[in-house]
């Protein structure tokens, strides 16, 4: 479908529907006695066992299978600051794919203000309703304070999908992208160009997962001790990462790199650069959707895999892949956190969908389409919890 | 059914199906390309437009006919103060029929907080989502400034449904019964036992509509001026009330009444006090489940016209039938506030649902479950809009 015709049909289906989700009903409601059951006189008995014991919560009402999806327009896809909104369509999107995928409730909830501290304790106030929260398209360096701090008050689990989702599956594609070029994650060299949320989000999660060789580039040149431009996030990451103090940017590093993930801006890795990198380089070029370098040109230059962030090019990064599993291991555990176990998790859940018949520098990384990722996500979600019993008792 | 036998079944029915609402998807997303229509890359576009003209979010996402019904759990049903989870099952419940009966999607939100600011500036910040905010079960006095500041700040209409639901069903209930008696508005003194929210409501919307002799009556004893024990509230229907300056309590205002509403508590009006009022008394006792006066106590005691909160006695004053076809109005013509004349209006609305034909003491007010009432609601509500021009333009 060419992108005019998309846009037209786009806007058509939303206007048809107004909207894509509603509120509807799991039980019937046809007589009056159907009525005295789900509201007046017989709801006051679901109240009262609710009174006596919160957790039936879980058990008696909506609120066990239900996120919030909470943003403040502030990074939407790559328009930026459009506010709430404009942000609500992809919001709605975004339910869709929690019911599709994992059957899940998801609300959307798009907040009409930017501050921290607003936004927290709006989030605190909305917790009764919702057994976990995803928090969507917020930008740095707010996003890491709110999901920190609601993390440490609230005891339902808070994910904040543009970082951890994103990490996930790059992590996910790198296990199965590493078999095919028969290097181990202690030996290669990784170069993440793009030093905001789901920059920063990558590189702990692969420090976490066994990597030791990770450096961060931003705009404004390396992550590394002492620069002066970065922010508290960044600072912290500059003592873990970098570990040679490299001073400069993304041409100072590229040098003998093994793999690349760009979660940065458009065209911005060369032909010549992938040269520079050691032979069977990886590259995930992940800015959408113009990518970093496209494929064909980083497989000309000698790279062996590649990923983009597009569905029109072998091994699309998707969040897709791990968030409505990610939750669904949650929910059905009642997990309080998701923890970086889960998150290592979760990416193995998911790059073991794909066999060793089927892996090939093409296929490192499930379709997003694919309905049977959720359910491997939340097992293996769920097999990090009973071996750690971090469930709610 | 019996009590128990009720209870045994409304409980396993909440377990089987774990609450009773679901967030689902009014679109097809069965194939990549419904995938990239409703999420990215196609949304795109849909932000875009809500981003160039905001008012197209009423048209292009599900806001436009999403209602927030919100609550603080602090006054639920008759059990009082049993915190937000406990209140989740009357939340849904409501969301329900606000559904059935008006095709509305509405979203529960059970808060963590029961101070008047946070509650405000929670609201204020979900807005965007929202066309419309139902408040409920909130305690009085907080729940009048949470209602009348969340007006003052907001262009989407708000509506406390325990004060301005109960009041327009009485007024739909008193404009049919006072035709059965032959009195009129101006003519008739009415007494209204209770002097909380819902009673000071009903006050205010009487006198609205015409009444002019109107007494509200507190466990304290008679509002009247000066009186010491009176909130801001009180204090103001005062001003208003209670022309006579009347003091004590029901025994010295109920002599001479021509219509009695109770909102108070089980059993508080005599039959004694009924043949103290005029004759072709009307009573509405809306104490749930045991009303102020049993119908057939109060019949014997020569009352006309006798209706209750229960649905096993004729006359059913039932909120349900006034808050769906409020809200309908309300969003079909986005207005911004719900005003006292679209009240009277709905209330109009509702009576004339009753045919003259079937006019009679046992049938003043349409049942509960009479689906074209949320639809006659709505239209009289659209009338009010499209005559006075309110609506956002």
């Amino acid at each position: 479908m060419s992108k005019e015709c998309l846009s037209e049909e786009t806007i058509n289906l939303h206007r048809a529907f107004r909207g894509k989700i509603e509120v509807s009903s799991k039980v019937p409601i046809n007589t009056g006695t159907d009525l005295s059951l789900v509201y007046t006189p017989g709801v006051a008995d679901i109240c009262k066992a609710i009174a006596d014991n919160p957790d039936e919560a879980d058990e008696l009402t909506s609120k066990g299978n239900m996120v919030a999806i909470v943003t403040d327009g502030t990074a939407v896809l790559g328009l930026g600051d459009i506010g709430p909104k404009a942000a609500l369509p992809v919001m709605e999107g975004k339910s869709l794919l929690f019911k599709k995928f994992a059957g899940i409730d998801a609300f959307p909830l798009c907040l009409d203000t930017q501050n921290t501290e607003e936004i927290i304790s709006t989030i605190k106030a909305l917790a009764p309703t919702f057994s976990g929260v995803n928090l969507e398209d917020i930008s740095a360096p707010r996003c890491f304070e709110i999901e920190e701090r609601l993390k440490e008050e609230l005891d339902i689990p808070v994910f904040h999908d543009d970082q951890h989702g994103t990490a996930i599956v790059v992590l996910a594609a790198l296990i199965n992208a590493l078999q095919i070029v028969n290097k181990t994650k202690q030996q290669t060299k990784v170069v993440i160009n793009g030093a905001g949320a789901a920059g920063i989000a990558i590189a702990d999660l692969l420090l976490y997962a066994g990597f030791t060789n990770v450096t961060l580039v931003s705009l404004e040149g390396i992550v590394r001790k002492g620069a002066p431009w970065m922010n508290a996030r960044q600072a912290s990451m500059a003592e873990k990462t970098n570990l040679n103090g490299v001073h400069g940017g993304l041409n100072e590093v590229i040098e003998g790199a093994d793999i690349f993930i760009g979660v940065s801006a458009p065209g911005v890795l060369s032909k010549e650069q992938v040269k520079m990198m050691k032979s069977d380089a990886i590259i995930f070029a992940l800015a959408n959707p113009i990518p970093e370098i496209y494929p064909e040109d980083a497989l000309e230059a000698g790279a062996v895999v590649v990923g983009t962030g597009r569905s029109d090019y072998p091994n699309q990064i998707n969040n897709l892949l791990a968030f409505p599993g990610i939750f669904k291991g949650a929910l059905d555990h009642r997990v309080r956190d998701i923890t970086m176990d889960m998150k290592v998790a979760a990416a193995e859940g998911i790059a073991k969908v794909v066999s060793n018949e089927e892996l090939c520098p093409e296929y490192v990384i499930p379709s997003a389409l694919n309905q049977t990722v959720a359910l491997a996500v939340a097992d293996a979600v769920g097999q990090t919890i009973s071996e750690k019993e971090v469930c709610v008792v």
